[in-house]
């Protein structure tokens, strides 16, 4: 279902490189610069060279933190002293929530009933009042809007915002230099997608490059919405927003301000099931000894799935994050070992 | 059982922090610096600033790497001809072979029979030639010296060594600048201790703090030859070689040079127990997420152990490695899960 025709995608960019600097500049005492990871064991079996950027080791868990510092470290005072709202599944909630525990700013968090636990634990811990809504019958913004009306609060959006995304775009800095010091130029980048503020944040560092790399968005199957809009041009929407293990990746579609920056970029969309994320999720534990969340795994799945056509190139996947309940993680351990064997026979074991 | 004494001890130290700071020159090009870690919610918990040093995200999944590369860039062609050998049971072992791989010299790796199937295979893929022993029944030193003296081989020791300290030592001199730039004076390192290299050469680095760090090493329990060597200024021996999960740190006793350059420094030695290694591996996936071995969260483990003694201080814990069979990790973060409520019930699930 197209809800958004091209037309409608305007010429100016809403974030530019400067945008991304800037939030660099603003942020980097608060957030860290994530490694850059390889394997070598791992390119000789794939045939590729793939880097893994570990934002699962970024504070938090997840990139989120950068995101949500560079907006509430633009606050004015009055805003500040009001407090702030963010709707999320998890992982903006806890970026924000951090951001605002350090701030000393009054956070209140808008969570799905189902998110995981630990996801909400955690907003909790970092002293954030969390209200949950049903991801099924209730519509996130329509709770959400009606909540950030009647406390006076300051919508924090989570991806549909110049300085979200520009805050998520650090990754794509942090990637230019880091691949430049060992004189790498990826020929491909995949960046997990739900409404696209870090995958468009990096677009934007595209350019950087001399001859700037292949941008890919990734997804979960079913869950394509950014693949189909980058597809057609046009802003499509998913039937449903539950039914994946990846909860970081679901939402009814991505943002108009995203979207802009990934068409205008030439990006393209890849998907992975929820077999090929946990599969992932292994492999991560094996070669990067990284702990990945689903949703944080669908890039390097989505490399693995399409490793014929990365055949000799270099490849960046983003690792977007790492929060999921222990419990779970185990038992996807468990799967990932089962459909590893599948995905990448050629790994053994 | 004493097997050195005190006056055997001498008092000229065979690592200078000059040594250290040349390796690091010398092996910036091959080996990352990894990053140092902290949770604001796993602190808050512990009531002690907890700061992680990843090196299970170095190459081969170790600090191995480092000293490998140290000694091996520095041979002369002659010896890089008739090739190398090294003793291990596994991490030494695939930081050697690497090396050796990227700098072309034929590797040969005395490892014992049951060393972890991860660790065996991933070394035979570096492109070394494996050599087992009976870790039982079979002295390591004496098969490993027939074998160097019947193929003509130069053996890269994997601590008593004054160049592989020195690489290892390139860790303490990260976390010196680590911690630095972010204005933390640590009172306290705890390193994993197995043959001593990396504590030792760790210690070399603590005088370039104003006020050094206390140092301590951390052993499995009922393998705390260090602990006993350091208290007791002579050279303890372990009764067993096997029977713990901790593979990478069973040795008869440590290393001469590293006993004299730790009692130097005035280290102590700290301990933990399998279950409490485990716990530790379990904490380090949910609140870090790495995948650590048993022996690479010993010190992690001991931090946790002496909580009481660590109140409002900050204690850099060295995590030295990662490589553990994904199945058998599984199984231990099962068994982690439940001593981990015995360890630290503050943390709660």
């Amino acid at each position: 279902m197209s809800i958004i025709r091209r037309n409608e995608i305007e010429a100016v960019l809403p974030v530019s490189l400067q945008n991304v600097q800037n939030a660099a500049a603003r942020i980097c005492g608060y957030v860290r610069q994530t490694p850059l990871l390889e394997s070598s064991l791992l390119n000789e079996v794939l045939g590729f060279r793939l880097l893994v950027k570990a934002e699962c080791l970024q504070v938090t868990g997840s990139f989120k933190a950068r995101g949500g510092f560079n907006q509430l470290l633009q606050l004015d005072e009055e805003t500040k002293r009001q407090g702030i709202i963010a709707w999320s599944s998890g992982n903006h909630a806890q970026g924000v929530a951090y951001a605002a525990q350090k701030l000393g700013i009054k956070a209140t968090i808008l969570m799905p009933h189902d998110a995981p636990q630990l996801k909400m634990e955690n907003t909790r811990r970092y002293g954030a009042e969390i209200v949950t809504y049903n991801r099924d019958t209730e519509d996130r913004n329509e709770v959400g809007n009606r909540l950030t009306a009647e406390r006076g609060l300051h919508l924090i959006h989570s991806y549909d915002a110049e300085r979200t995304i520009a805050g998520q775009g650090t990754v794509g800095l942090e990637i230019y230099n880091q691949t430049c010091e060992q004189g790498i130029s990826p020929d491909a980048l995949i960046v997990n997608c739900c409404g696209g503020g870090l995958s468009s944040g990096i677009a934007v560092t595209c350019g950087l490059y001399e001859k700037p790399p292949m941008l890919y968005t990734s997804e979960p199957q079913f869950f394509d919405d950014a693949r189909r809009s980058l597809a057609s041009g046009t802003m499509m929407k998913n039937d449903r927003v539950s039914g994946s293990i990846c909860d970081a990746l679901l939402m009814p579609n991505m943002g108009i301000k995203p979207l802009q920056i990934l068409l205008h970029h030439g990006a393209q969309g890849l998907t992975a099931s929820d077999d090929d994320a946990q599969a992932a999720m292994h492999v991560a534990l094996e070669y990067f000894k990284l702990v990945l969340e689903p949703g944080g795994a669908v890039s390097l799945a989505a490399a693995f799935l399409n490793r014929q056509q990365f055949q000799g190139k270099t490849v960046v996947a983003v690792a977007s994050g790492g929060n999921v309940d222990p419990d779970a993680y185990i038992d996807m351990l468990r799967r990932g070992r089962v459909h590893r064997a599948k995905l990448l026979p050629q790994l053994g074991r």
